[in-house]
């Protein structure tokens, strides 16, 4: 273990999978590039059916010795985290010794905000032989790319939309809160805090149904942005088809990510969903004018 | 109407009264100090059983000419709103001359953000012979005072929430966007935008009951203050009955709002609900600290 890690010489990847589609995203990509990887898909999160194409292991939440030791024995020293998470029930939790002894470490790291979670958690993992990596290091092609990814393309008022966005998730950096926002016509219809993404845009469609906002259908744009205090290796923002799904349902104009800094899971079917719905989809570097 | 207007001299209030209990708090506070009052509950939005005790003239959303027309003989020049309004359903509309000359720039002030709009109406008025009034300058009973209404107190852990709280306020301001947040052990959970603080309460509470936050009962502060651009005159922050229960299912230690910048209905009621929820309401000077 005392030898430095080596990333892209065939040395396997471990990816600790939650759900949704994007830790195969990620698996597929790894793969073309020609690393070997090894999956340890999470119960509870992970869907059951999805690993059968690769080798995998399964791992109950709360099992971090039979990881370590798993993930020892497949040569694996790099790790990337990826997935959705959501609060496990206690019936999927299987504490094992080496879980235990760090519970009152990962209990400290659980009380702060995101931020510290994310790097607490890192720092777990290096304690341990391994070297906590972002999806978009060992699958640079999961990155959302500058400009748009399907046929529509923001137009000028959504270009005003999607910078005032911007400004506004900046804004509120420095309180470790969400990265996403809904603008429409310069008005601020949503800030994302503990809610998610999926939530605020339910939020918006639910605000229209009921004649709570009064704007016209195809107005509004998703904004989000990565924190610049978080932890890329573990929480860079994503879409994939469910964000389309719901900017649809919200009946907004387009979303508008950071090129670079957001993760785009199944993007060929993110941006046939996006055009069918009329949708725009588009990486912007942040600071760069329109 | 050459003359300047003169409130306090025993010419009447004109208060356009939209839902909830708030318009009967202003009215009874202002007929306390020995000020005649006039109301003009709007249908649609005002409680039909609320106004027997007051002179009262009703009025449809869009019957701009026949709230001048009885303002005018009535011998009011002073004129409040106050009160909830929703987005007003088809039926409870009656267009009138004036309103239907008014219209189109109604139409304008109405695509502006919230600025926008109550500066607007607020010229409006003033075109027409009236002085538009905030209820607190003719009510200034209903004001929050700095300290705690009823007897629970923030503690110090309290009070660092509540800081955070209006300085993430402060932080959005120039966005013309929601005036209240819940903070929660420095963490925030949850920013106003267009759905309302009952809304965002009802999300704290959803949130928690399917354990997507993470924290233990009765912490979690609701911090509320206007923004430095709003015309107060019509859109101070208020706190009510409702805002204790909502903040109580959303299992809440209390509420922090701007004092002498924030309205309350029915102090009593609220007072005794806090009480007895053991939540803690007080009033903060902004940047006094704690």
């Amino acid at each position: 273990m005392s030898q430095a890690p080596t990333p892209g010489n065939g040395e396997p990847v471990a990816i600790i999978c939650g759900g949704g589609t994007l830790p195969l995203t990620v698996a597929a990509a790894v793969g073309r590039d020609g690393r070997p990887v090894v999956l340890f898909p999470i119960h509870g999160w992970a869907d059951p059916s999805a690993f059968e194409g690769y080798r995998h292991h399964w791992l109950h939440l709360g099992s971090a010795g039979r990881f370590r030791r798993l993930a020892h024995q497949e040569g694996c020293r790099d790790v990337v985290m990826i997935g959705n998470v959501i609060r496990p029930a206690i019936r999927d939790l299987r504490f094992d010794w080496l879980t235990l002894r760090l519970l009152p470490r990962v209990f400290r790291i659980f009380k702060g905000g995101d931020d510290t979670l994310l790097s607490g958690i890192a720092k777990l993992f290096e304690e341990h032989g391994f070297r906590l990596v972002g999806a978009h290091e060992v699958a640079p092609e999961i990155l959302v790319a500058e400009g748009p990814l399907g046929l529509v393309k923001p137009s000028a008022a959504h270009e005003d939309d999607i910078a005032r966005g911007f400004e506004l998730i900046a804004a509120i950096n420095a309180f470790d809160v969400g990265q996403a926002v809904v603008v429409a016509n310069n008005r601020v219809l949503a800030i994302e805090a503990a809610e998610g993404t999926d939530q605020m845009l339910d939020r918006i469609a639910a605000l229209r149904a009921g004649g709570r906002i009064n704007i016209p259908e195809n107005s509004g744009v998703l904004v989000k942005a990565p924190k610049p205090t978080q932890d890329r290796r573990i929480d860079l923002p994503s879409i994939g088809p469910r964000t389309i799904e719901k900017a649809t349902q919200a009946k907004l104009a387009g979303i508008a990510v950071a090129a670079g800094e957001t993760i785009i899971a199944e993007p060929a079917r993110v941006a046939e969903a996006a055009d069918r719905a009329g949708l725009f989809v588009v990486g912007k570097r942040p600071g760069a004018t329109p």
